[in-house]
């Protein structure tokens, strides 16, 4: 089945330990689509400015990604950058240009309608209403924010919040949203808000599922020459997702594998520069990784 | 098998924002060694002083862990306090009074000498090689330190590392360890150090143990209700060292399931004060925790 993803389309420019590039191709709706796109068709809204470079329009039109809801309009594209400490675990943004994103007004194309799966990226959640409202009948929405719509529109994502069905965010969002310092009474907290089912992100510490009483711990994997974050997050909701919509359910046990898909491809952004590593990836090496996941975590009941 | 742990044995003065309690018992060897006590004999080698509580040393004796290498003193036993914050990730140290620990010489009584399994808690890298030296033909040698040693006493704890098997230390310790912000190629250089083995405890993100070329990653446990993480780490070294000796051989599944015992008493020890919540677990807890720990982490590959 396919998912409509929406969120930031930009071009970034990004310096880390270990290099630095500029103006490659970014945003939560390219990193998510893309690897959603190994698993399910993929409807992308977003916008960019005429100088979007044509031959990454080509690449996501090789990955069969439809873009009938992506405007291109006169002006510039998004750009963001950021430089990564040490560590990798924090950055600073040097400069955010909004560019055409500023004024964006997501349209969904009629035949979009009908998508049964949708993740709406982190952009304001009046904007994110809007489009669910119009999308008729999604079997699972999926969303993910960020301390400064928790912060300065509180209602508003509220609002969206009894909306949807998966949240996804990092651990301090979901401290700060719940106004909970424990994670667990967080979680149960955010429950309460609209969706049944928590994805807490924890970056180089894995990321946690709750749901109905249910706990499910996968974790990072352990990278020993993890490169550019930028965008890690957005890959995860991108192999969650799209493996879900893949599956067309969301049993308990599909949303355990669609967590570790999610942290597989996260595993594999990171090791390169922008899209670099996810655009051609083989079936053999996620299954790999996969794999990998699966011998890690592994233990036997020493009783029975 | 038997089990020989050495430490620091005390009187902990603890507030932590759900209460505080005066002198009650702590100190590595406490939680180490009454954990380990629910898998296998444990040989107890410490100090205190005449201070130290009566119904305490019986209720040692009640667990069956041998108290010929506990040395009573004339004076007072260590104490320490400490004040967590809210989230309970931090602590300030209120005071620290070594006391009868001061001069601490630890002798290993003869009839300890065999000891196949031993755990080394933190104390002086001189005074663990000290200890190593007095047991002969160890199966499996653990060892914890912290960062005042890797800072203060390089050589001394380089001269110990070089004859362990086993070594556990929090994130920041493996790093600052090995020079090196990477946690895996942190545990790769310090496997050149000498132990084979490297433990990671990451607090409420769970452990990760490296060995040859394998990673094992156990999430902690999700408690809606931690009260106070005093004793978590020598609770995890208790379990998995116990655990060790009980089966008395270290494969991989062995110490993967020993990881996963150690998370687990860990997570019994910070529902309640001091010892209060391991003092007598019935065998159906612990193997009720134990199955949770499957529960949260368990997956199946979506092929085959």
């Amino acid at each position: 089945m396919s998912l409509l993803v929406i969120g930031s389309i930009g071009l970034d420019t990004i310096e880390t330990p270990f290099g630095r590039v500029e103006d490659v191709i970014g945003g939560t709706a390219i990193y998510c689509g893309v690897t959603a796109s190994y698993f399910a068709g993929v409807r992308l809204v977003g916008v960019v400015g005429e100088d979007f470079p044509r031959e990454e329009i080509a690449f996501l039109q090789s990955r069969n990604i439809d873009l009938a809801g992506l405007e291109i309009k006169p002006g510039k594209s998004f750009r963001w950058s950021g430089k990564y400490h040490l560590d990798l675990n924090s950055r600073d943004t040097l400069f955010t240009h909004l560019n055409v994103f500023e004024t964006f007004q997501p349209v969904i194309p009629e035949q979009y309608r009908d998508t049964p799966f949708v993740f709406l990226g982190n952009i304001g959640p009046d904007l994110q209403l809007d489009v669910l409202n119009q999308v008729s009948h999604p079997k699972l929405v999926a969303l993910d924010t960020m301390n400064y719509w928790i912060e300065r529109t509180p209602e508003a994502l509220h609002r969206v919040l009894a909306r949807i069905d998966v949240l996804l965010v990092n651990d301090s969002e979901a401290r700060q949203l719940a106004g909970e310092p424990n994670l667990v009474k967080a979680a149960k907290l955010i429950r309460q808000m609209g969706p049944k089912i928590i994805i807490i992100k924890k970056g180089e510490h894995g990321a946690v599922m709750v749901s109905d009483g249910q706990f499910f711990c996968a974790p990072a994997f352990p990278l020993e020459n993890a490169f550019d974050p930028t965008g890690a997050g957005d890959t995860f909701a991108g192999g969650f997702m799209g493996y879900v919509a893949k599956a067309g359910k969301f049993d308990d046990e599909t949303l355990r594998q669609a967590v570790v898909y999610g942290s597989a491809f996260a595993s594999f952004a990171v090791e390169k520069f922008s899209l670099d590593r996810i655009r051609d990836l083989k079936e053999d090496e996620v299954r790999g990784r996969f794999a990998e996941f699966q011998s890690m975590t592994r233990f036997t009941r020493p009783w029975e």
